[in-house]
């Protein structure tokens, strides 16, 4: 492809990261089968690999809602991503202060930011029939400015793709895959996203901002998994992708959502056959609609087995999905269900070894701080700890009946 | 197999509840592909189809250990388990409490019981160094008079598998396990189980008591997973299933405990050569060793896995594995996390489609009421409901802007 507007030492650092020689690096991103997500004018922005044959990441997903608008409790959830080193923050703000809330986060946190900047053309300019792609232009470049990172463009939906969401249990769950259509079929109108694709891979090189193909069509449950609609606009994004390529513009893809288990292979082999090996970014999936309330649960066990079939960035799911905005309990159970996920898609790659053995060797001594210091959460650590007698050097579980003794 | 004593009208019962004609049941128990847990002396005990072809059970452990002897919390624990519709109890239990709370859950609780009558053995004759059958033989009869539906017998370790753990990271988890080694190794004794294994059938015959084989020899670490200890103990396991077949006596594997992710299918392909296609009970298993506090998420991703593959039985983990034992909230998270996993698994057999089904009707329907009923668990479901303003027919994460209006 055409090389993207990537310094030299951005290369640098993202292949000190991932333990890879820089020129492996160069050719993967070449290649298109991996992005670095980094806008120059994110300030201290720390550059994030995300494709074939690196770590793989996960980003979590926060932002108000028009109904739920506490700006503050939003910057918390940044910090706890900090915390817990989250690899990537998408703001989903919906409301008055998109802009500023995504200036603010872009701002106060090295973590690559990610939008999807149709929210907010939606928020603000719902009910035009006409000159849609304009005022999207000025908010993307804006975007672009305010440092984002990557954005979600729905391009690949198409008017012909409208009528196959018919024969679903539920026609559609993303919620820009649902402003589009219902703008496309209001005005029987295509996509206009697909229709200046041109221009807005154009905004997208300036900055640098990795365009991640956002799947409108994707299924809402596992009873719609790998249908028609799903795929018929996964195979347009594919042709998006080589389009990317050759304008320079680094892409990524998403993917479903709602995958039964035995199906998750199957979609990977699929989206990686369709978008010729672009980096593919999924949400969750969840292997079953029947736990709201433990979604972080049903999708990590999706998402592992997506990363170990080709998957290369995880967005979490928290216990509050289908349910309500996470809180900050909700947010931090998200966080470490997928890094849970993606360490041991990792682990099979023949990655992140060293940490198991090291908390292992800790729990083979009994040395508790050890295991603290290695342990993904050593604050859950410490809580569990803690309720423990302190003359007892042992867990409660097995007392003087210790195996590891 | 020569037939084990199970009663008509339980093969009924059984064959009703997992939808199947009672005639492929039967066919199941005498291949030894399955088992019933159901000791006629257990009161009012609901029987459990365990094996090939049935929904696959989780299994949630409880139990007072030396140092933390609260006996109403785990029978609090066995009210929690008949809420969420656990299939099986294992009372682990350490202390002089031992004989007292197995009888007091088997007379209180439908559900099926499982115990390891090693643990009394060892904590009230620690230091004998003959004649260890007797006394193990006359706990094994009061655990069947008592009404357990399942004993685990940790037969298949032997002298000559003892130097195969030296090259380990961590020697030895299972605490059965590390009880027999001590002993055998202080006294350079064979396994009295094996030795005398005729004997203990026809004690587990009598109750029909079903043998879960123990893995004593089970890696403790990601990190020792798959080798030469684990593998030898499975072999002579193997055998004692054939040996069960010949007695009338029902059996089951047990199996790991932490396994990576790509190595799971492998061992349950391995077990079920091994060991006839008996039915493979595991603990987890966990896919990495670096989330203590969550280890709920890390085995219920590597449980998804193993019952896809085969496995019939998932013993659950609660979040406080290897820091403590399990407080309710604990308990609750364990069973969740492996309802999650089985029927994950169940849905990969074509089983269980119409609860997603209803979910996601509902769900399509902005039914809240409908969803509620068909959660898995429909407390958690009302706690984060309940948080959200009571005139907004939606949830918090997308207002009014929801895809599926």
């Amino acid at each position: 492809m055409k090389l993207p507007k990537i310094a030299s030492e951005i290369y640098k650092q993202v292949a000190k990261d991932e333990q890879i020689p820089v020129e492996q690096l160069k050719q993967l991103i070449v290649a298109g089968e991996g992005v670095i997500l980094c806008n120059p004018h994110h300030p201290g922005v720390k550059p994030l690999g995300v494709g074939k044959g690196l770590t793989v990441k996960i980003n979590a997903n926060i932002g108000v809602s028009s109904v739920c608008q506490d700006v503050e409790l939003e910057m918390e959830k940044v910090r706890l991503c900090e915390r817990y080193n989250v690899d990537a923050i998408m703001d989903l703000s919906l409301g008055d202060s998109i802009g500023s809330l995504r200036r603010r986060i872009a701002h106060s946190t090295y973590i690559p930011l990610g939008t999807v900047p149709l929210y907010e053309l939606f928020y603000r300019h719902q009910d035009s029939p006409e000159k849609m792609i304009d005022p999207f232009l000025k908010i993307l470049e804006e975007n672009g400015k305010d440092g984002v990172d990557f954005v979600v463009i729905h391009a690949g939906l198409l008017q012909n793709h409208l009528e196959l969401v018919k024969s679903r249990l539920i026609p559609v769950t993303s919620r820009g895959g649902s402003m589009l259509m219902k703008w496309m079929k209001k005005h029987n109108k295509e996509n206009f996203l697909y229709d200046h694709f041109d221009r807005i891979m154009e905004v997208c090189r300036e900055y640098n901002m990795t365009i991640s193909l956002g799947d409108g069509m994707r299924p809402a449950t596992i009873i719609d998994e790998t249908d028609a609609a799903q795929i018929e606009e996964l195979k347009n994004i594919g042709e998006l992708v080589l389009r990317c390529r050759s304008a320079g513009v680094q892409c990524m893809v998403e993917g479903p959502g709602h995958i039964p288990f035995h199906k998750i292979a199957l979609n990977m082999e699929l989206q990686k056959e369709y978008c010729h090996g672009a980096p593919f970014y999924v949400l969750g999936p969840l292997v079953t609609d029947i736990a709201p309330g433990y979604d972080h649960i049903t999708s990590a066990i999706g998402a592992t087995m997506a990363a170990v079939n080709g998957a290369d960035f995880l967005c979490y799911v928290t216990p509050s999905e289908h349910l309500a905005l996470p809180n900050l309990a909700d947010v931090k159970d998200g966080i470490m269900a997928f890094k849970i996920a993606a360490h041991a898609a990792d682990l099979t790659r023949g990655k992140g070894w060293e940490r198991d053995r090291a908390m292992s060797t800790a729990r083979a001594n009994l040395d508790w701080e050890g295991q603290k210091k290695h342990a993904l959460d050593p604050d859950s650590f410490d809580k569990y700890r803690q309720a423990i007698p302190q003359d007892l050097d042992a867990c409660t579980m097995c007392g003087e009946f210790c195996a590891l003794k």
